[in-house]
């Protein structure tokens, strides 16, 4: 059993049969051929408004062409101190966005406040020493596996309104989210003022479709050309976009989401009933973040098990990890059956029974 | 009927086959799975030799990628001036390479000579203001469908040694380019000196499948970090390491190759065949270079084929393109049928026919 | 004598003087002391209107910040083939724009026509592949010694409103230009449709002292940025407005380029005179380009003369050097005395005598 | 009266007259002539060995270029949290790097311990998405005014060894930390582990010198080419390296140096016998950082004195700043008066004097 992430599966049957029907025949190459194009209008219609959309190949391409459009060379990005842009990606959003910087802020569960993006930008200096605070990055799922709520995104857009920034969201597991909140795509987004999006499919039952979605037309203006010479534009562009297709056509993308989120669920229900387990954050999306006494760990990894182990850092003031605990992310997604779920638990309450018993 | 490029059709039969069978299961994500392994260790079978492997999504990657761990940022790349890397790729290399400057010069069939590059370098001043050759950038295919032959690139390697030039070798079309010259991988490239490799899959049969195999260890040093900066490592590797699974598989890409270049010397014969109608350039692997009457050009249009017109920049030096001729490419792949290259020539003819009719 | 360039004296006395007379006092550093105001208040009084000022050390900073600022890592910039900008900053503007490409385009004297560059622009492929030209850079005085007529840079102007592109002058020899058209600044620059100034000080009587001058507000908005971030924001500020008060005051930087430029015509004049001796191009700056016997050539190598052999790339079309010939640069400065002139002519006469009489 | 900095005064008088005396004559541009050859030199015989010089305008310029030759686009390079190049600089390291990030780790006064770096390192995951630690970077004197003690530097280099990091010291004031430890160049350098150097000479007593000197020759290979490139190769060579010879001439630095050190220590001393006054840390240099009650901060603006405040962050663990109470930083430097520095803590003494009276 394999909870290390939710990309360690292929794609979902659906998805694949796309890609399979979307294989004959020619067509213009670049993203010129008619799917993408149809791909193209099917965001603009999920999303209720005209967007620009551009498909790339990785979510680190997607957040970092994103940023690299919303922040000059000489500016500063604020992110959570732990988000996917500045602690996974190599340097990604440096490279692309040729040398300005990431600044990353603490926050409980991955989740920055209003409050905590003001008070930073507030006490810049004011002087030409200082790069200009110039976008921020959400992650929606967070890193922790906790979900803004649409009035935190309000707060946060509004705080960049006052501080002339721009609002990009990294939504790998933007489906999760979305399901979580039960809102609509635009009320996850440009509604509450995002004004670029890392829309991700891979994670929730594509092989590899990513997008960038703008809503604020002049980050669109040169993305095509960014996506070019970053080597992002794939020649036979209805890879990408039969994906897309797939994973739109009858909710398959909401269906997946759905599941994902509700074995999760299941699994930290299940997990908090252990005796001496606890969540180090609420489980809003489709990842589980266990507090769990060493011997659980011990048992999982005697099983085969496949996980991580998790940062502590983001845990509220007053919470722990203690030395007989372990802190760990447990990841499900589409492709997780209920009856693994179910043996995760069993082995967390078979070790620590045993040890009562001893 | 589409002769615009190479890659306009999707992918070879056992190439998707080979995708949908990769897809079940867990696996690593990143590349770390049992499928990337195998297929890295093909590559060394394949090269005779140990070579390091790294998968990309586009040539626009994998050739900004090799060049930028041959060049650094104050360093030149010689190429031809018509070269892909200096004339198609919207700066990726420069992009990649941090500012270094790609510069071309010239060549008959998209060629150069040791001698063109010999000169070249001896007639750069030696000051600071200069900034120093680093690599020299070819193309095999050239980019007017002509094939260096093996001497031509070993005296094209001696002269990098001689003047500290790593030699990379832009192979988009490299299995044209083998079967063509009948030779082995090795022999095409390490074994003339070549330092690293663009190695293309996408227009032979993939879907979407190029590598970046490196000769020279010290140029693979650093490849997995600009790789994965570059947003180029795909969670799910799988996708691109069993499309080359399936591309290896019985010789599957000299197949491919074989019939993507018997069609093109059909086509070539044919038209050759028809008065008026010359060649620019030899016709050496998948591409056809004709110069037509423009009664030619014109009745292709009518029959709504799609190709593109090319310059005369590289035509040699006596030749040139008549007012009432155009010079046009042609291009064909694994997936022509012998039945359009027939009708395509049976139009040009037609067309010269009806005109000595009137 | 030393006729290589016109950096290799020090400061004239009165620029000497102003940085000795700067020297005393506390003062705030990096650029934001009383002098440096009152100089950036002169350059808008020089240049009849409200300008932006930002002095750096050397006009490659100035080139590169000023090209960075129009063209975005994507772009393209038009300059001439032979420009400064292209062929001896070492990559400078490349590095500063973050891997945008310089383009070089032909033309007598090197000099580019408006037909020229709107050919150029006009034949680039509208597609994502090809980067889009954003900025024409024009050296005034050339790189051949010769100046752009007011009419000739509004038709430039005129071709780069057209197609969308910033027009940024180097005017490392902006004085030598404006005494020899006999304009103002404003004449010779935002008149005529010049978005941003290289303005050089160096040259004509400073010690280190250049100024990005600009005209389009737009082009202003992140140069402090910039040009902090490349370490061209001196601590001491003062330095380098001192010089340019020092400069201005009196006409100083006039007087000078006139007595440069005076040289010039003499020592063109003396050597048009003698037999065999013709100009590449008129002299119409500080800078000399006679055609000479080798023999010349070799007379003054003898006399241990200093200076530079040249390019014939930009010599008009039916324009040779002969085998026998040599084409080089004699440059001359508001330090040249008219003595070290009649001698360099003296030196070619006799030489030719010499000959004659064998 | 003005505190705030050791850059806001011109050029020593010696220092001053070099610059005058250089100014005659041609000699040879961009670093080719002969003072600066000279100069060169001398920094091999004041450091005892060979060392590669590069001269520039700047600090920043300096450490930009340092760092770059010392950490790949996709490194890491590791500094104090409060080191002048993260903080100060407006990301040109991140500039001149293409990229590469800087990490801030805490540590009192502005000193990192080899604990905190090699813990640190240790702690960074594994993995291609992390981009990995290449280069170290010190202070010295630190931002808080403290000299790292030769074991210190010793330890950290040692650290750098086992974790292949280059070390390199930022000497904005190289002199005040050399006469504070009473040790050699060499000894205080490359004997102690230093690869490359940032030397100031502008806040001791240039106007404008600065550079780096390389001790690990692998670092100094293309430094003359990103120097060029970054517009940091002045023309007139000789105004630089004319600072240096007077600066050095009969150890006019090292007098410089002591008489600042000795007016910190003499003000730091003052200020301490002050009731309610303390340092933040030892004065170790030409920079005091009193804690002082607010009345005294007040009474010093109320006198008109320049100066800034300070952080706490660098403070020692159970040190805080009471509401009440300011830190503020007073920085002296060659040419402050004992007069100066004695009036300081009158005002000081008389605040407080004036309150306990009340």
């Amino acid at each position: 059993m394999n909870f290390a992430s939710d990309n360690i599966v292929g794609a979902s049957a659906q998805v694949l049969q796309a890609i399979v029907q979307s294989n004959g025949g020619a067509l213009p190459a670049y993203g010129n051929d008619e799917i993408t194009k149809r791909v193209k209008a099917q965001f603009s219609a999920i999303f209720e408004r005209d967007v620009s959309v551009f498909l790339v190949t990785t979510g680190t391409a997607a957040n970092a062409l994103a940023l690299a459009s919303a922040v000059p060379p000489w500016g500063l990005c604020i992110c959570h101190q732990e988000a996917h842009v500045i602690d996974d990606e190599c340097g990604a959003p440096e490279f692309f966005m040729h040398g300005a910087k990431l600044v990353g802020l603490p926050g409980v569960g991955g989740k920055l406040t209003a409050g905590t993006v003001s008070a930073y930008v507030r006490g810049l200096p004011k002087a030409v020493k200082q790069m200009p605070p110039k976008a921020l990055s959400i992650s929606q799922v967070t890193e922790c596996g906790m979900v803004y709520g649409l009035d935190e995104i309000a707060a946060l857009s509004q705080t960049c309104r006052e501080h002339g920034l721009f609002l990009h969201m990294d939504g790998a597991r933007f489906a999760n989210a979305l399901v979580s909140l039960g809102c609509t795509p635009a009320e996850m987004t440009w509604k509450q003022g995002v004004d670029i999006l890392s829309f991700g499919g891979t994670k929730n039952g594509c092989l590899m479709a990513e997008a960038i979605v703008v809503f604020n037309p002049a980050l669109a203006e040169a993305l095509d050309y960014r996506a070019k010479r970053a080597g992002q534009i794939i020649s036979k562009g209805r890879l990408i976009a039969a994906q897309f297709e797939g994973y739109f056509a009858d909710d398959h993308w909401y269906a997946n989401a759905r599941h994902a989120n509700r074995m999760a669920t299941l699994l930290s229900e299940g997990l908090a009933a252990v005796p001496g387990v606890r969540l180090a954050w609420p489980t809003e999306a489709n990842e589980v973040f266990p507090i769990v006494p060493k011997l659980v760990d011990q048992a999982f990894k005697a099983a085969g098990l496949q996980y991580l182990g998790w940062t502590e850092a983001s845990l509220a003031e007053d919470e722990r990890v203690g030395s007989d605990e372990a802190l760990i992310r447990l990841v499900v997604s589409f492709a997780t059956a209920e009856e693994e779920v179910r043996q995760l638990v069993d082995i967390a309450r078979s070790a620590v029974s045993r040890q009562a018993a001893e």
